[in-house]
């Protein structure tokens, strides 16, 4: 008994659970793997390297499976011909996050392609929804990566009560299993995005020890903040943030991020050679709060599995109660 | 078809919805008017005011329906009377948030009261089970009032996860709907506890100011932090903060809070003040993330109602749509 909700018969997929497009980690390899299990994948364009776009894009060509392409939007308005590289692609959708999706909402859904936009607040879910938007992703601070401070169980409801049944709303941040899908249904979404699960996956660009990391990480290990990024020489617009499990560079600076500004160029030179050397203790492995759900490495498809064999039998369960207590 | 839960099975009680014991807000009126209705009143017992407790006590002495009190765990140990003084009135449970509830666990036993414990992590829950708590409360930093930094979707699986089994988990912050208790019961939460959604109902004991500030608050427009605490000179042990309405107060201080440290003789004379007359634009209002879902100021008894059906009616749509599935 699949779970069929509106997201589901919009992009034609088998289960209401997409990818999140993490920049570098869904390549084309998990991409693929998530969409022929019947979910949809999303590739992480991210900030846009156009060689590496075109590459991935490349090897998507022949997957008989709907799929899309993500990018972050304040970042793809400083290469708005990576756009045209993505829809070349054919995508069934391109997700934009981050940012106004306005100026490059005609382009999209004059070639065909649905228009996911991720929000973050009721505001930004206004600015998508007037811009077009096919989809909304209201994505909660336990995200990971960059995000802002709302919750996934205060911000799903209100974005589901804004859209009010003229766009399907998908829920993310903090959702790992079948619980999680079966709760973010409760509350209206008709699916969910998944990062940091699909991260500690078998087909993932991550490093290996990224990904053993995520497995390791118990619950409340991850934080948001500004210190990888301003780090990395990679500071956000307001008022977006980055979520990372805390290691040792976390350690040391939190609560100390003036003294980091002033000392950033050094601070981002041994940054620069602690990622070099794939110094995880240094570099941020980023990921979401769902992290304590999470203790294996397994095939993408397996994860999909899991997830919605889970959640049915959990709405199943509950139609077994009610029925025996009627 | 009454949701039954482990929860509801325990306390003797209709509906899984317990009140959160606000100090002040919620009192016997409150705690009255939700056990009638079939959920389980918390008296507010707070910091613990002898005369209020032994009044609002007297009164709850008529009450043909469980009910519990609830203190605040490090401040009922500066005067450990105060539980004699609770365990008189025959309560069927006492909730403890915010402390070691060890000290306290062996007489609430041998008065045949259930301990009910608060706990924002998994060590405080583990603390809580060792202590023989009954019942496990996982309270998200959505909620009003005093918390932690875990989120409730977060939180809530970690803690049934947790206690497998041994006791119900209950679900707290952010909540205020049916869909958030469905949403619960599919993390595997028993029920919900809540407070805003409480607050804003007549026979809540708050100034009808603050009630109004609540039902016209939109979401996200409250603040989690130490202002209102530096403010009334009542800091809390770590890692507890409070959540209230954003007004002037937190919006002049709101990144200042050193500044206001430094001034915080004139600033809590001020804050005094304004308390006395009333003026919320310098006073709390406690309140959780939840506001955005609260618009009305109704009774109790019809809170407890449509929270009831609108989660009976979810899992019931989700049993009708996967019968039509099958």
């Amino acid at each position: 008994m699949p779970i069929t909700t509106p997201l589901t018969t919009q992009l034609g997929i088998d289960h209401p659970i997409l990818l999140a497009p993490m920049d570098i980690v869904a390549g084309s390899r998990l991409v693929t793997a998530v969409s022929r299990a019947g979910g949809f994948g999303v590739l992480g364009g991210g900030y846009g390297e156009r060689l590496w776009l075109e590459q991935e894009t490349a090897k998507l060509k022949d997957l008989r499976a709907p799929f899309g392409i993500g990018f972050i939007t304040w970042s793809l308005a400083r290469c708005p011909e990576l756009l045209d590289i993505a829809l070349a692609a054919k995508p069934a959708a391109i997700m934009l996050s981050f940012g106004d999706p306005a100026p490059f909402a005609p382009k999209i859904k004059s070639a065909g392609a649905r228009l996911i936009c991720q929000v973050q607040d009721e505001a930004m879910a206004r600015q998508a929804l007037d811009a077009g938007a096919d989809i909304l992703i209201a994505q909660g601070t336990e995200a990971g990566g960059h995000g802002a401070s709302r919750t996934t169980v205060d911000l799903v409801p209100g974005i589901v009560d804004l859209a009010a049944g003229r766009v399907p709303v998908v829920a993310a941040g903090g959702i790992a299993d079948g619980r999680g899908l079966a709760a973010m249904m409760m509350l209206g979404a008709s699916g969910v995005l998944l990062g940091t699960r699909f991260y500690a996956s078998q087909e993932a660009d991550g490093a290996d020890e990224a990904k053993r990391r995520i497995c390791d990480a118990t619950s409340g290990s991850t934080v948001r903040g500004i210190i990888f990024d301003l780090s990395r020489n990679n500071v956000w617009p307001a008022p977006f943030t980055g979520r990372c499990l805390i290691n040792d560079h976390a350690r040391r600076w939190m609560g100390r991020e003036v003294e980091l500004m002033q000392n950033v160029a050094k601070v981002a030179a041994d940054y620069a050679a602690a990622k070099a050397s794939g110094n995880f203790d240094v570099t941020a492995v980023i990921a979401g709060e769902a992290v304590g759900l999470i203790h294996d490495i397994p095939p993408a498809a397996e994860i999909i599995e899991r997830i919605a064999t889970e959640a049915e039998q959990l709405l199943a369960r509950r139609r077994n109660s009610i029925a025996s207590a009627a």
